[in-house]
């Protein structure tokens, strides 16, 4: 099944765009868990199991994983597994290089890891953009105006009176089509958001930045515009909760959020 | 040592800026490697033994261990721990995100890999690299205009009559100063070299693009104009030799562009 269709079919069981960021961080996941033998995948698996009926999918930022070394890879590997195989699995690692070297990225995330989607880093262009596309079931996110404070820095330069982010969006539609191609854009730029909609009315945004980076659901989801839509909450649900019970406090974190990221109709 | 003296060291010692691009490819390795038990190891570590005294360093694009998954992974922390320490060490991950997760990104190259230097894509702007250079003592190299067909797409479009690249050369000045902060420049634009040289004089070059990609070394060197520059080639001298003569060729190669590439003094 395509990841566009498996995305589709799954917001509609779960009514939810939301989609969970396994962001693992040894220092915010519950102590008593932290000097367990693998202390960080029982943490993992458990907010996994205990949320799998609130969200579409599930987001993982490889750089968390990445800094514990070779562990910390066999830990995303099993985490990715673990993952229902009808629920989006991401592959958060914004790579991008040369033609060449994207295809041995594309092999990674796609054939070694089994993700459904990816986000990718632009800059470099088309030929390093296109071994991604190849793989026509998946989902590609190019990053285009990100969630930071600094992605005014380059991304909002203008060229000809248009931001580099809506050249990304412009330019990039030749290069694949809409159940292929999907975006990333932050929620702390509502206004924006309503201006990208219009250029890709049907392209899923990958929305990060709800949550502990204070994105602000209402203005989100009105200037989405009831486009296809991911929308990730990391931090704000992972480490809701400290102690013995913290899997209430993360279920009470996603209920809130699958409840306010219901699908629009 | 800071890994910017070192650099300037092992240049002087090895009498060359040839930095040698260890991109593993088990289809373009010595064929009767291939099936050896740990045969990728064996051939990386031969290649290094033959080559040292040849280079300044050696650069590990991360995508070609990570399309191997786990194993990869593993080969990739292996052949970094065996290059002498003597050498720079360059992670080539072009990674880059928001704060937290450069943060991560940064422990994972330079605690858990130990490398002496990372290329960072600075889409994201200045809050997605700052993480990078808060270690002082290594080297970041910010992607800027790299050697791609493609670096036209984003890379060359203009805001206020300088294009990308420039923005991103002249700004990241203001973040981190030459000893911390390097650029990757592609060889395969030479007359855009010269220009960025002047731009930045006192910062590190790293340029990619001689050998495989066709930059043409003479049309480089004289672009760079003396300053500091790291000169890779990857797989002209990696996969030279396809049989059990291969280090003969890969040498004969890298005595080549060691020589080409003399310290401009």
């Amino acid at each position: 099944m395509k990841a566009s269709e498996k995305l589709f079919e799954m917001q509609e069981t779960n009514n939810s765009m939301l989609c969970i960021g396994l962001d693992i961080d040894f220092h915010k996941m519950p102590e008593y868990l932290r000097y367990r033998d693998n202390g960080m995948r029982e943490f993992l698996f458990s907010v996994i199991d205990s949320t799998k009926h609130l969200c579409c999918g599930y987001k993982l930022n490889f750089a968390f994983y990445e800094q514990y070394g070779l562990d910390g890879y066999k830990l995303l590997k099993q985490t990715i597994d673990f993952i229902p195989n009808q629920m989006l699995k991401i592959a958060d690692a914004k790579r991008g290089d040369i033609g060449n070297t994207s295809k041995a990225y594309a092999k990674s995330c796609f054939e070694y890891f089994e993700t459904d989607a990816v986000t990718v880093n632009p800059l470099m262009g088309e030929d390093s953009v296109k071994p991604f596309f190849k793989y026509h079931d998946k989902m590609v996110f190019l990053l285009a105006l990100t969630s930071n404070p600094s992605s005014a820095d380059f991304q909002r330069l203008t060229d000809n009176g248009k931001p580099i982010y809506q050249h990304i969006i412009e330019k990039s539609q030749t290069w694949a089509g809409a159940d292929n191609l999907g975006f990333v854009i932050g929620a702390t730029h509502p206004e924006e958001l309503a201006d990208v909609r219009e250029l890709a009315p049907n392209n899923c945004f990958l929305i990060p930045g709800i949550g502990a980076q204070g994105g602000d659901i209402e203005a989100v989801l009105k200037a989405n515009n009831e486009g296809s839509a991911l929308i990730n909450v990391s931090r704000a649900i992972l480490y809701a909760g400290e102690n013995e019970d913290y899997l209430d406090e993360v279920v009470k974190k996603a209920e809130f959020y699958s409840s306010a990221l219901k699908i629009q109709k």
